[in-house]
């Protein structure tokens, strides 16, 4: 477990300088609060997710994610959660480096993104949109995607619906809840 | 109308400068489809804003507000729209200079805001909250407030609610519509 603390601290100070890279203000109490997620793959470095959750509330969620170089944000989905509500839609805005966005369609002969082979498997979906600093994508409910940072990291601006992750269906059997 | 043209167009090209000073990276086509509005008061340089709308689907939103130097965005409020949605409810989030928000509750006795006269009489809430950058505040729904950047001009994150904005409603009598 100390080896996990020590990751994680790592990551939050990587993702601290990729903020301030990318000179986007926040607060000594948000570095602080930042969620900084292996998806208990513990392999934070390859794959995982640091988050500044600035609202998220019963009506919509903004965050900033924060993605290492080349780090992944394994498939996932977010299911209809009720009758009322179909599932987060999100839409995701570049605001610092390169982000490889993968969502189902017709496969990118050559995607940009580099996967190691363990978890290949887990990533069924290859159509790509790059988004670079401005471009932005909306994913509508239940619809697989995961990205992966290009090789300066990147940051990227959520806005969605309310954020409930306990919800979200991972492709990856190792991913032990939607987190 | 050609005075109003000209005034739309040196706000336009204000606003693409101040984005650039936040490095706030958005895309040609965003500074053209930005919304520049005064209102109806003919007063931009005083009275208006600039507004990049990223996003605003039938479930959330999210805009870049821009605010010239001391650019002041007139009271109102976001209105209940029918038995399900209470109102649009928002996140003010800094990203650039300072902004004075202005809520119901305690008068603060020595406003930062700096207000020509004949604006006064409209604007009638005065608890100040003060937005440097990194720093938020959510407004409930229906609630009265107004703003104003400092002299440095503002970018303000807006993270809301779906936004409609001809249910608003302005203490401004001469506004002459929701917008």
């Amino acid at each position: 477990m100390r080896t996990k603390a020590k990751a994680s601290a790592r990551a939050r100070a990587a993702a601290a300088a990729l903020l301030r890279k990318a000179r986007i203000p926040v607060t000594a109490a948000e570095i602080e609060a930042m969620e900084i997620t292996d998806l208990g793959l513990a392999d934070i470095g390859r794959i995982g997710l640091e988050v500044i959750v600035y609202e998220n509330n019963d009506r919509y969620c903004a965050k900033e994610l924060v993605l290492l170089p080349r780090q992944i944000c394994p498939e996932h989905r977010h299911p209809r959660v009720n009758g009322r509500n179909p599932g987060k839609k999100e839409t995701f805005r570049c605001r610092y480096g390169e982000v490889y966005l993968y969502v189902a369609g017709e496969r990118t002969p050559r995607p940009r993104a580099r996967v190691a082979r363990t978890y290949k498997p887990f990533l069924t979906v290859w159509h790509e949109i790059v988004l670079r600093p401005g471009d932005q994508y909306t994913l509508p409910p239940d619809t697989l995607h995961w990205f992966q940072a290009g090789d300066k990291g990147a940051v990227v601006s959520e806005f969605s619906t309310t954020s409930t992750d306990g919800n979200d269906g991972f492709s990856e059997p190792r991913v032990p809840r939607g987190k």
